[in-house]
């Protein structure tokens, strides 16, 4: 039984951790952080978890408890202050914020504004997309779980553009429930505003357009240029990113069809299907990607679940590639379907 | 052309007599005011009204505009500070908070926990409720617009307590949309808190609860005890209060269709119908009243708009009273349907 | 390892059983019939399910498949003509129908308008509800599965009532998901129609009053009349019912604290809470009991999710129950939250 | 006063165009047909009609009847079995379906899968977007209303397009409620199926393809492709149509802004907005377009209500231009923004 550490527990992401470990057998939750609910118990602000954990927030992770590794569900800045100390006191991190996805320093300053303050640990984080980069987390110290956009849309383009078949930009068009947006209220996420609409919103400015162009390009080897549009719909867990592009030179359907089955076939979180559906994996790890060939233009498709694939799930799939444990435990529960 | 002025622009409340007001053949939009976004223009803030309203917000009804009737959109105890001023100038005023619904003192201090600072005209407030009011609206110079959720459960009610049929404590199970909780985001309205659920709150304790004692019993020469739940449901628009009720003896269903018909048929803007429907009446300011006998127990439905019938709509009926207007100017236009 | 069959495995309480079970450590589904499916994998129509089960949809359960106990999640009227044939055989059975829930035939017919054709076995069939008839369930051969609504009805109501506190009939304000309404589209389910309104139906005519009226009856030994007016509302999963009552003389909150405490405090899947929330139970087999004292009148509220503590999640408590396993095996997962 | 006929009037298009009819003071609804309810008042199904509207449904046009125009509301195929009547009675037609939306009948029939009976109207139709055919709409005696889709993408397409400075297929993620796949329930417009879901469907299939190609090009006068991909969203009424594209050199924003100002300036019913949003524009015949520039890459979105500016509200509009009306009789009332 691993010590696990939840650092900022209060939070969307958090609460989901706790939720998604407290049906973990090898895991046990050991402490959970929150500064504004030190001394309240996690079941009082999150009712969903009584019976499943008794302890309460504390303000850090006390000095008595010993953890193996700590997920760090804190906002983008606070995080890279707080993983130097982990790293040092030889304590695994998976940070949920976007502080350690780009290994460009420049490149993360521009898209978030601010100074990078932890560049040496930023140098070995691994990217926590098992699909991709199972290896590299298995040995790693430091996984910067990706974004939850990112995921989505990474899924279906990766195995695409390495296969050298595209051309020029890719757009992708996501569409991401609200829970997305996190736990604190605004004008975009108030009922009356969000409810009934679809909102576009930081139309071209989204960080996690440098991210996919980044991780893309890592993973296929060729440059890409991604213009990416989120929109913000009326559900409460799920993105499906609508991802279009162009090949060089007409493609059929059949070797669309072979190139995603040879990159997913054998992977257990991500299903290659016909007809993608939000609701087949709401509430659980699974993702999904399709694609449609018309001539030289395509679209391809990337479904999950926001808060699990997209977030705590996949951190949780860290984890366990992390800590030597088999990869899905804790996460074999099938999407709700319904 | 009468000169119209909106104070407390900002809020759905405001928006909605703005957008109603711009289809009046017979009134004009003088001035809105708000104190947050005095310089800009309305449609700036509230972009669906572009094309239909040039004037800017103000901080208060600037001196060169004469206005011959206010609307006060402002929050509960606000309202108040700014009426006395208007029935001084001799401005009829039509408010849409709380403050001048309850002519009971004490009772107002209990449930608003804010002394009346206004007893005065508080004195000669004419509930706008037309159906029930009319000839007294005709004649006020200051009427307090009814509660939206007040308005959905005096309609079904009123005609039946009257009747003297029934007996003991009245429960009202209120459904309202999330516009009702106005425009400032909080946890509750919160997309991914209320999206997905049904919330009961402030139970036993809203503030319509005495409004609805009150009226009922003002209506009916009864008193009158009701047990008040209002849920938040996930929907903009629309309330459906669903009121439970005894009869000292067995009621047949011809009798309680009687009672409706007669306390309806003659009104437009109210229908007794057997199967109630918030999309019949959204976004217009008709209202649906149903009923159901079951031995001695029965239930009546209550169903409209909150920002219409339950809010800017009827006060914009009360307006068309009072300025001697056609009492259905402006508001004659179906309910969506779809 | 027992083996498990799902007859009527098309229908969302039948993908639900086979969504639950596939977390079961110590169960195996060994066949699902569908009669218009039989031949297609389980998977190819609910895909959440692929990756967790490989079998296909048969007509019946093949004569090569032992099975130790069936879930009947066929509609009323069609469980009746199955069920003698499983007790014969002596496979143990729940029936997630309306068939064998009310013991008297007569009252059957009345409400559900056609004949009982096996009274036999209705005379042996024990009411699901483990939180009140737990040991009549583990010896049970056969297990009537309450109605959704009933369940969320009778958990907050049946302490009441057996205390004696309380006089005159019950009302019942019950608002579901749609997916309480199963799966094939009607006018009423259709997106339009319901996805921004709150439906009242079948007022005073609904099935689960007599069931409701049955059990809670049969716990407190006093004869409960019950209007029970359900309430579509716009979300897929869960149910709230709002019950309304009145005491024989003033009762404060503390003694309905002590009394709901006794009932529910040793109970795993019933918490008795301050504020009832669906999203903290959704998509678990974990309800929420709640209540308000208000002079003499008051209310009590019941939370669940109707196709797991309302169907397919308490008929596998049943099931636990029936087969000697642990009570909560299969079914420990909180609640979504968010 | 002219007199209109609604043939096919039971569907969400002829409730729509009665819905708006009643709040125009120039025409008359001398006719409503159905096959199915003819008989019936159309109050009786259409509630929100009830006191504006005493007609009932008939067969079809009673000959009793003189009608200045017709709209057919019926699906296609049917649409052109009855206009050739029309026309040579002499009644002008606006036909909803669409059935005179391509004058390439090859086109046509490709992509509706059946053979056009009536190449000689066809020939002759105009299509019914005022802001572009505005001339050719006023002398027309058969006007081809847009597709809700078509019209969305349409007007944030054709001013750019128009300029010369695209390059390339353009990529149309539309995103509709469900009100625009009309009133016959199904599987995907089941409540538990896309009331917590992003849907997308007839991918790279859709028939408004065709149709935006044909009128984008006819606008621009340049071959236009299309790869439309539509999704149905949980919304009852809006589409925001996203609409994807390159240009041969970079162009600044302020080149796209001074594009769409000069186009629609001076149209009452199309805005050029910084931030789109269905709310502002919904129950409304406006419409909202909005563009963003990112280096050779472009996104514009169109956004509007299906039913209103993308089927009746815009046949409306069309109908007074061909009946020599104000182009906005009937028409001018703003959305509800909220």
């Amino acid at each position: 039984m691993k010590n696990i550490g939840i650092i900022g527990g209060t939070g969307y992401t958090g609460g989901e951790l706790a939720r998604i470990l407290s049906m973990h057998q090898n895991v046990n939750i050991a402490a959970m952080t929150s500064r504004q609910n030190a001394g309240l118990r996690v079941s009082s602000l999150q009712p969903n978890l009584k019976g499943y954990t008794d302890i309460e927030f504390t303000e850090s992770i006390p000095d008595s408890v010993d953890v193996d590794l700590v997920f760090v569900a804190t906002p983008h800045g606070a995080a890279m202050k707080l993983i130097p100390g982990f790293m040092e006191r030889g304590i695994k991190a998976i940070d949920l914020s976007g502080d350690y996805r780009l290994h460009d320093i420049l490149l993360y300053e521009k898209w978030y504004g601010h100074e990078h303050t932890d560049p040496e640990n930023l140098e070995n984080a691994v990217y926590g997309l098992p699909e991709f980069y199972r290896d590299s987390i298995k040995k790693a110290d430091l996984v910067a779980n990706p974004g939850c956009y990112a995921t989505s849309a990474i899924l279906p383009l990766a195995p695409l553009v390495r296969s050298g078949l595209t051309e020029g930009p890719i757009f992708i068009d996501g569409k991401s429930g609200t829970s997305g947006a996190g736990m604190n209220p605004s004008q975009r996420l108030h009922h009356p505003t969000c409810g009934e609409s679809v909102i576009p919103y930081s139309v071209g400015l989204h960080r996690h357009t440098p991210e996919i162009e980044t991780v893309v390009g890592d993973i296929s080897g060729k440059d890409t240029s991604v213009l990416f549009v989120p929109h913000l719909v009326p559900i409460i867990r799920g993105i499906i990113s609508t991802c279009y592009f162009r090949f060089a030179e007409e493609v059929g359907q059949e070797k669309l069809d072979a190139l995603y089955s040879k990159a997913y076939d054998s992977e257990f979180f991500v299903d290659y299907v016909k007809e993608p559906s939000i609701r087949a994996v709401v509430a659980s790890n699974h993702a999904q990607v399709a694609s449609h060939a018309d001539g030289v233009s395509a679209v391809a498709f990337g479904v999950l679940d926001n808060l699990v694939k997209g977030a705590s799930g996949q951190a949780v799939q860290c984890m366990n590639l992390m800590l030597g444990l088999e990869e899905t435990e804790g996460l074999k529960a099938p999407g709700l379907g319904v």
